[in-house]
């Protein structure tokens, strides 16, 4: 199985992340998303939708949309969880990534989208035609804030943003982090102190390098 | 255990097709959204987040989220599958429903949020301030289309959106394909007709009366 990954995106490093931490080591190919790669026919051959990150299996077949790859990835290799691995943790594992993707990382991406000139003409990312409404810079930006406001109290009463454990949630809500100092210079604001406290474990272990 | 629920929404209506699928009876009580029931004090007791659906567990914790719930229900009654119950089943079938959501379900709701006037100041759903963007009605419109179109190329060959097997991807077309018309006024082609085959059938199962 191969993953074919850009180095500089948010959404292969969610899926290189994740198998940093079960210990995967996967093969990966660059696919150069600046200078549209993903557009041309060589990879449209293996992902028609022109989506990275996209795993091919040794059939030749394969999976898309990070949480589709995750999905995958526990399964093959179930230790250690990161999607909860009891009705209950599993659950709520998966409602806090779909938190973090909804009020965290999909408003950072509509302000990437909609604002940056290299997305005109494709604001929904992919290959469908969609105009950019740059309204929506500022109103990622804001809502941005909020999510790091919530979280701040979250993380009050517990060490991770899904509960006791580290999870898949954690990683999509540090590469939002991360993602929205390095491309629209929004950063965590100095008195959250949870949230800050989370952000200084979480970007320590070995697999935030990935 | 009882689900928190808005016969009229279509975030609970995924909830309650996927429990029918399972012939899980859940106990459900009604939040009355038009009336902003999930603003009051009532609920956020239960709730903080104020959102609907919300599944209540007997030890009076809960999990939200669509998909949240979803993987609850099939944590503690698997059969029949509605997630893939196989590592690259479950992947695909994870991927075809973030493809539904991305693709259909949120462009649907990002028309109706931000054209509605009752959506007016909380344009993201939920207790978040948010104003609305008018240009995300049309936006919203064109997106759906084209997800229809894509739908229809797909299901030329395979039975089921996420392939030989009714799952939750199904679930959440359904749901897209129900609530466009209904409060948008957007319908499939007439000459969609990969696509019409599939409704007819899916519609036609008893779940989706839930």
């Amino acid at each position: 199985m191969k993953l074919y990954d850009f180095q500089l995106a948010p959404n292969p490093r969610r899926v290189r992340i994740f198998a940093a931490e079960k210990g995967l080591n996967l093969e990966t190919q660059q696919v150069n998303l600046r200078e549209g790669e993903q557009l041309q026919e060589a990879y449209l051959a293996r992902n028609p939708r022109g989506m990275v990150p996209w795993l091919e299996l040794d059939d030749g077949s394969g999976i898309g949309e990070v949480i589709g790859i995750w999905r995958y990835l526990e399964e093959i290799q179930p230790e250690p969880s990161l999607l909860g691995n009891a009705p209950e943790s599993a659950g709520r594992t998966i409602m806090w990534c779909t938190i973090a993707e909804n009020e965290g990382f999909t408003p950072l991406l509509d302000a990437v989208h909609n604002e940056a000139p290299n997305f005109a003409g494709r604001a929904a990312g992919g290959l469908e035609k969609v105009e950019q409404i740059p309204e929506l810079g500022p109103r990622g930006r804001s809502r941005l804030g909020h999510f790091y406001k919530m979280l701040d109290g979250e993380l009050a009463g517990r060490p991770y943003v899904a509960g006791e454990a580290y999870s898949a949630a954690d990683i999509t809500t540090l590469v939002t982090i991360d993602f929205a100092a390095a491309r629209l210079e929004v950063t965590v604001p100095d008195d959250h102190a949870n949230l800050k406290r989370w952000y200084d474990e979480v970007s320590n272990r070995p697999s935030a390098q990935a």
